[in-house]
């Protein structure tokens, strides 16, 4: 569950690549490095964090060319400020055209998995895991996610398609918290997961009744997470959601509840400070 | 310059719905919400700041089509928290599936503008500009840098292409500032402009010979900024760059630099916090 | 559950316009027919069928314009032979430019739901389920799955990335059904079912213990989906699969399985005939 | 005739690839199967028959990377059941992944061609040639017409765009088959065929005497058929058009038309049984 | 044969002015005129010529919005220097930032229909047929080929797949013009026309023999042509090919040759001058 | 700034084969060539003139695969009449196939830097620098501006999006030329160089007031351009445009400007002759 395809990752790669270099190309290394001109780089952390996007950069310097890729460390290890995790030699020219995308991915996605892994670490001595949520970035998805996982959490859905979430907007076109279910369950395969949110705890007992897959507890103070669980007796999985940071998430996973999914494991980790140096 | 055309935004935005809905579509709405079942929708700030993305917004809205959306405030406009921003109204399901892209969009768009703003006014007692970097998400680099002039900075290169800027590994190949600067010029036309690195204050004397257009600062000390704008004595544009953040960006824009790029702009905004409330 | 948005199946569609006009276009309507000649069509149903499809047909004739479509009767209805499906009227060369490729999805669309009825419906005096499979025809899965959800069948999986399959070669890489199943909820997020293939009756004791959400019988006898059926007592969907065709899967759903998956759906359905008529 | 460069078909594989693929990749393999696993597979013929897509099979698992294929047929042979058509031998996790993609082309493919070949030696007594028609899947067209030629018959047009075919709507708005014939002649270069089609044997005078290189009998009885074959003596080439099943094809043949095109190729051919076996 | 539907030609039309656009925009009109300025503009003729590419223009415009496209001329039409062509009204900035693309393809489409008619022209007292080559722009091949119908020529092939040009590389690896075309006949579908070139009367009567649709007279003199006109006896279409400009066309048509092939038409035409004006 | 990085140009080329290969691929080789047979070619120049488009050709040859490309020429040389530029073995039918899409690319490439060689030469005795415009082809812009570089000349923008260039549209809807550079200014970055149009002498005091990066002199008389260039004393970059021909660029380069833009590089440069020949 940590990698993906390159036949997936590379065009995403490329289309980067090509929202860098425009019509034009690397003209500042076009103008003032000679043709064939050789450089040995590495790409080193600055700061201690969890790394993702090593595929990325590699499918970048790959795809400009002229120039080969040693991985020194792989997506999903911890390493400390300083490490250095690839070495790049060849073509100045290419190294430098690559530079900037590789990072990109590198620092953004490598500053998901350690904040991930931050939350993860916050929630390990009590059952619950730490999942991500749809508040990605557009395009990115599929790598933020791969991110996610690389940090040790785990993912909720990937999108509207993959499994049913019955919000309160749901419910009320439906006509309650059983008849949505029962559509749902009605309309799907057998592959498909059943979730329903509730934002009160007088409402558990009608969700519970309709045996779902999962019900999100939207909201809820700790006290009425607590009371969840002892009612719903491991019976169904108990999701948190809503006003989850670092501050409060182990309390939410002391309550017992059995997942907590935290949007800013993606709409708002700061990246991971890596560099590429000449040696 | 505060907005884009339709046509170059319209194809990112299908993209991301396109990446939400998978190939079975919205599953949930589908069978929990009878067709036709009518629902009024409104934006809200949940959290004060300056707002983008509303354009993205609406033609997430528009995309998937069945509603009517009526915008209620505009980009690059301050907000306070609880502001409404837009309404959409029309078919539940059509609104449903569209919320978390269009959400998605505003949310980092106006994280993007926000932090932007708090950098502008921090200088803005100065005469010193701020710009952001090609540290941008991969394949938004567009919406970004459009969310940063909505914040009230200008925009650096948007690409490889578009400017010439010689970085250390640049100058060493070409054998020197002279040369590498010289080497540009012959290089680009007449309506590219040139900038080169500096890390050091001895060096900075060479680079001012070559007369360039612009000359970065890359991680000076406050003193040797200063140093560096009593030499230079406006004769060209001088830019900070490195180690900028909010507790520092006020004293280095107090040196007297012209240009401040800041990559913490695109690559570490924390969103704003915008929903959807059905009324 | 029974369309999926425009912005999905629109792309598909141009593609195919795109696929038959090729660089000249309609070569014959342009040459044959006077600019501004009108026409009024109707599509009818030459066989009796299960719909699917005339959304695909009704973006057909949108996209080449110049004419207006007009419903008569509605993705996933019975029809009887000779039933008028919609009425086309406008410009003659645009209709005639649209028609095949507005048939083809029609025809094809139709032939799937239309097979799927059949299963369904030779399944109905049992508790039974039928679903299809992933032997989609490559780049219309999304269309293809629609069909059969309006064929009154359920759907499997819609690609390798939304639903965990446990086969033999899994199995055996893994060191058993034990570690697989483990190794797999170990690996997936909460809302991700976990199927696990079974080829012979000795080895349902040990899928069963290790909780997996599915159970697929693999070519099983229907003496052996009998003794399954007993043994799991309903702890587990059973999913019989493998050697289902019209002359079997009635007894297969006697037997007392879930589901029931059937390549055939989507692999071998003929088409069902719709042709396109001048009124 | 019998291939096409892996240029223009490697991007419909990958798309395929893609489709199966989603934004998670293949989550069992991940999950179940140790990275660096190897795995020897073949390609086995579950049935007799003629093999069409061997290549997509190839460039499926070429586009998945991590193993070798070795080709053990060729596209166009009969095959027994049991034949062994290739061996793939590398990276479980990457065969597994192809696996599901490259036997939807093989399979799809070959029924085709196996189809087609049956219409074709149904024929092989006389002067007869098959030919498909544009009933074809969309998005296919190009393989499903290869798989036509490997199944021993010729390709009618391949979109609209490439012969002039003048139907009955056509002559209307033209008024009258001369002037239809004449205006396409008038319109299209000097290596665009006209076909213009006839529904009764009283037009085939009027067509013949236009001199059109096609003359296309749409729904003709057999005795037409052969009134019209004897009317036309060979000035034209006059095609059977208009149920044409297994049943009828060889009473057709021997009316001495020359060409009998077959919708059923493309749009109603069952899939050929192949399967990817561990050795 | 005169236009192309705008589904093929929009997305050309919406690529190239995402070109012209870039990740910024239209700077310049965004910096300079207020939203909401509008402007009245029309195209107009610099010079005379035959017109081609208004739908091309008209689709930029109705790409960017904002503005209204009124018709004063047709794709096809002779005008005079300072005909006004179309009126552009609505928001300065769209008409603006439309302006260059929709003039870039109205030039030059219109400049290669100026120059086909130009050779039309030159050989209107013979019976020749003008028509064009595969050396088109690479992208744009429909555009031009539609333009040199608009300029009264005929189109060649489209590509290598919609008919057959047996040259000489051809006829070597093949064993002669006999086996070469017969080959040929054997391979392709009844519907696609056999052309093969030659490069001297001796071999003309070799080829003839085998019946082909076109032979090609490869670089002949005139008297040549004037000779293989005469043994041709009308038996075959005479394509002369090779040496073609204004000079030498009339004579060439004079030889009784069918059909002129022209590679000048697409690959060296001048624009015609083509302005938008502000009223 | 004389190549681009494949992973630019090789979307190009594919998309240029596929337009030329259609769903049939090269039918006359596939046809006429029994697979395995070997050939060897030359590209040759049939005119003396600068080379540009090699690497295109390279790609293309790659693209379509089983051959070798050997360049003995590179792009932006000069070659004679005669002079042979590649050498391309391997299979005969993957040689022709790509011949003519290699060719369009070389020839038109070359034509635009030929034509910009015999522009830079007119004014090789004065200090002024030719550059291109925007008015290139569609989809082409980033191959053919790379051709004008490669003829000696120096590129204009790119787009709408990396200069600022006002012209009397944006002055009148400004408010005037003072207004419009200020408005420009405040808009852009410190990396986009502001041009200003003046269409009369009498205008150029007021645009120099403003201290545009450049004032472009449009269609002045050589005596005005003179007169200007006297004004300006070197304070800006003036750029002479309008009119400009080879019979009119030497007397313009003498009045003195800094640079001369000639749309006819691109928008109507002749081919240069180039061929494939077997050897």
């Amino acid at each position: 569950m940590t990698t993906l395809p390159d036949l997936i990752v590379d065009p995403i790669i490329r289309a980067a690549l090509a929202e860098d270099l425009g019509a034009a190309g690397d003209i500042t290394s076009q103008a003032c490095i000679p043709a064939g001109t050789q450089l040995t780089t590495v790409i080193v952390a600055r700061r201690e964090g969890r790394i993702a996007g090593l595929d990325c950069a590699r499918l970048a310097f790959q795809a400009v060319g002229g120039c080969t890729y040693e991985a020194l460390a792989a997506d999903g290890q911890d390493v400390a400020a300083g490490a250095v995790l690839a070495r790049i030699s060849g073509e100045a020219r290419a190294i430098l055209t690559a530079e900037r995308t590789a990072l990109n991915f590198l620092q953004r996605l490598s500053g998901v998995a350690t904040l991930t892994r931050t939350y993860v670490r916050a929630v390990a001595h009590t059952g619950a895991a730490i999942t991500d949520t749809r508040k990605t970035t557009p395009g990115l998805r599929a790598l933020e996610k791969l991110a996610v996982r690389l940090g040790g959490a785990r993912n909720h859905r990937f999108g509207l398609n993959d499994a049913v979430l019955i919000k309160d907007n749901h419910v009320a076109a439906c006509g309650g918290v059983g008849p949505a279910v029962r559509a749902a369950r009605a309309a799907v395969g057998h592959l498909v997961q059943v979730e329903v949110e509730v934002d009160r705890l007088d409402q558990l007992a009608e969700a519970l009744a309709e045996r779902p897959d999962v019900i999100m507890l939207d909201n809820f103070s700790l006290a009425d997470m607590a009371a969840a669980v002892a009612i719903a007796k491991g019976r169904v999985v108990l999701e948190a959601s809503g006003g989850v940071d670092l501050s409060t998430v182990a309390a939410i996973a002391e309550t017992g509840v059995d997942v907590i999914s935290v949007g800013a494991l993606t709409h708002s980790a700061p990246i991971l400070d890596v560099g590429l140096d000449a040696v």
